[in-house]
């Protein structure tokens, strides 16, 4: 059956606000915007009082690290890391990611946020998590040869490679895969040799953390900043997209602009780990598509993509110096077409011919009145709680704040007693 | 009747958690607290799976700027107040300050504050708001005499004055009243005079912005700074409180803490406006009481102090480079204790003898889950929209979401309109 978004006003690809209705097909494409007649074939979805928007794109995280969430907070981050996240990580199976990611996807489909990256590890189980749950991302194996012999090195390449051919297009297309070295200094030269060829071969993009902390900047131990070495080796590209990219020279800027590398910003995680900030103006200028990401929630420490907008528009006018840099329609592009576009997702704009991927926010709070600027208010004023409905790929996964495709309940409770066990495990 | 919170766990002044019932008596004091029997007479307020906490403290503010909420955002600092904001608040009268104030007071019902600092004009309009909605405040006129001749400012300083006597004790004793002069540069020497001594004869405390931006630092154009001079004149005071604070020499430091002046730290409009930030670090270090405040909702665009506490954690960590400045508990502090103290009002703290201001936070949110460190998820992940229930001097103000002493549909339409109206004459 079509749905039908009725009675709302939409926001459009040039952040102008219209009155419109929007019909879906059964494919789940947007194939009419406007004035629409109710027909007895479709199914109607409420958005008086609502503001139609193109689903949130988090363009970078590790879904299952909810279960880490508030988890030995406010340490510095190497002991931070290796006393707590790093144990308790080596102790998660398949069935805590799945767990994780779980408790990831309520949170997210709650807040709008209907696409996601997602570089971890047990692939296959959150690829089962985002078919029952009907989300969309773009999802690969994290490689990390630090501290590894050979023979280990090279089947971790090979798992990022046989997940990223395995799972492209999985759930009914929802699914795309990328190859997902964790960063150049993390990963050995061989090793991401071996990657960046082997996703031109399966033709997938490639996906790393990238100068978000100083440890990042001589990779290979030869004084050649990241950007250079980087671009050299391949991973820098058209199809890629990088997280954080914090310490940035302005030849790094210009391989990203030059080579078509997006840039993944995660300001609350940059903030709370204290490693920085991108220099968010600077890569717009130099016509970077800059995205934005929550990373993992032990960072963050939620998954809420209106907080992560908030968080960009205002770290970056205090780091711009400037109270008119990183506008509220910045941070809403970057949130939506920025990112489907820096993860080569469809979506993110509100279009005929699109995929329906959408979230319907309740303008009814009084944090959202007056109605002076509603591009303002998605950015400055609403949160993920003001979200009514999400619809992916013309599924309605949120309607009226009930979740259709998880059992909230039972999610939290099989993700609070499995973070419990396994930082008793690590302990 | 008494009210007796029931089934919850609360958040002690140590920060540490604890299952405990709550007891208020009929004065509007925590009488008891533990595993207490429910009796006929208690009137029970549901806390199963929530965390009491005490009600937030927004230590800097002024109410009826929600008027401008999202109101010519994004531009830079000098054009927005003149082209925007001073015009527009030029326009609003006594009925348009009730309507505005009676809309932040949904909002900070909505999300767990009891008290709040106003600095602001029409006071009178606000009192009665403040009086029909049930919520603690100190408030004051504000005063400015830059560009006003004599008789003008000698007029602003006693309208201060005899609001500040007239007002002092008013809705049942839960309004206190301030003097408070906008800002060291915007008064002039004399009137500043009159009002610390105005002040210390009606034994009201003084409260003022203080070194927000680099516009502050040479106050009465000798080249002393705004320290030395507000010290001086005797601004500085164990009563007084500071909002801002964001430029402040090491010496000034010290004047704050010497004199026992409290700042309160408004981490969202300063990002915002890119004023800078206050060194919440070395403040407390020095021994300075530092709270947190929202100020108006034109520069942050909420008055969430939960969101003021996220920012004022994440911020600081980024400022201080260090991932364990600023702690959860540090900023939890800052807005329940801390802004109690600093506004010499009670509350603040879940003790026998204390005055019932709570919030009771519900907990099953996803983003509050897994429960490894609930004062954590107070500071980063929690929202005011996971606030169940709001209690101000014993009084339930919010009761599982719906508010008891206003109309929020009403408020919210009268303010729309009013906010519209006076923008078109502003223009
Ligand atoms: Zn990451
Ligand atoms: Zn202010």
């Amino acid at each position: 059956m079509p749905l039908l978004v009725t009675g709302g006003r939409i926001l459009r690809p040039d952040h102008t606000v219209e009155r419109a209705d929007v019909r879906i097909d059964t494919d789940g494409y947007i194939d009419a915007i406007g004035d629409l007649e109710q027909t007895e074939r479709d199914q109607p979805l409420d958005a008086e009082g609502s503001l139609v928007t193109p689903g949130l794109v988090n363009g970078h995280g590790h879904a299952a690290m909810t279960l880490l969430r508030g988890y030995a907070d406010d340490k510095p981050l190497d002991a931070w890391l290796q006393e707590d996240i790093w144990p308790t990580e080596a102790e998660l199976g398949p069935e805590d990611i799945a767990a994780g990611a779980r408790l990831a996807a309520v949170e997210m489909i709650r807040s709008g946020t209907t696409a996601f990256a997602d570089m971890y590890f047990h692939v296959p189980e959150l690829v089962d998590v985002i078919d029952e749950t009907g989300l969309r991302a773009r999802v690969g194996h994290g490689v990390v040869t630090v501290g590894k012999d050979e023979e280990a090195a090279a089947a971790d390449v090979d798992e990022a490679l046989d997940i990223a051919a395995e799972y492209d297009g999985a759930a009914d297309g929802r699914v795309r895969t990328a190859v997902m070295p964790h960063a150049p200094h993390t990963v050995d030269t061989e090793s991401l040799e071996r990657l960046v060829a082997g996703a031109d071969e399966r033709d997938v993009p490639l996906h790393f953390h990238f100068n978000e902390t100083e440890s990042y900047l001589d990779p290979d131990g030869t004084g050649e900043r990241p950007g250079a070495y980087a671009d050299r080796l391949g991973l820098l590209d058209d199809s890629s997209w990088a997280a954080h990219g914090v310490h940035l020279t302005g030849d790094e800027i210009d391989r990203l602009a030059d080579t078509g590398t997006a840039v993944v910003h995660c300001p609350a995680s940059n903030m709370k780990l204290a490693s920085g900030l991108a220099p968010v103006e600077r890569l717009r200028e130099a016509g970077v598509t800059v995205a934005l990401g929550t990373d993992g929630a032990a960072s963050n420490n939620d998954l809420d993509m209106f907080d992560e907008m908030r968080d960009a528009a205002m770290v970056g006018k205090l780091a711009a110096d400037d109270a008119s840099a990183v506008p509220a329609s910045a941070v809403v592009e970057m949130a939506t077409r920025a990112g489907a576009d820096a993860l080569g997702l469809p979506g993110g704009r509100i279009a005929e011919g699109e995929p329906a991927d959408l979230a319907v926010v309740d303008l009814s709070g009084a944090h959202l009145t007056p109605e002076h600027d509603l591009v303002s208010h998605l950015a400055y004023a609403a949160r993920g709680s003001d979200v009514r409905h999400t619809v992916c790929d013309g599924e309605v996964l949120l309607r009226d704040g009930e979740l259709l495709t998880l059992d909230p309940a039972a999610v939290k409770r099989e993700a609070d007693e499995r973070a419990r066990e396994a930082v008793e495990r690590a302990s």
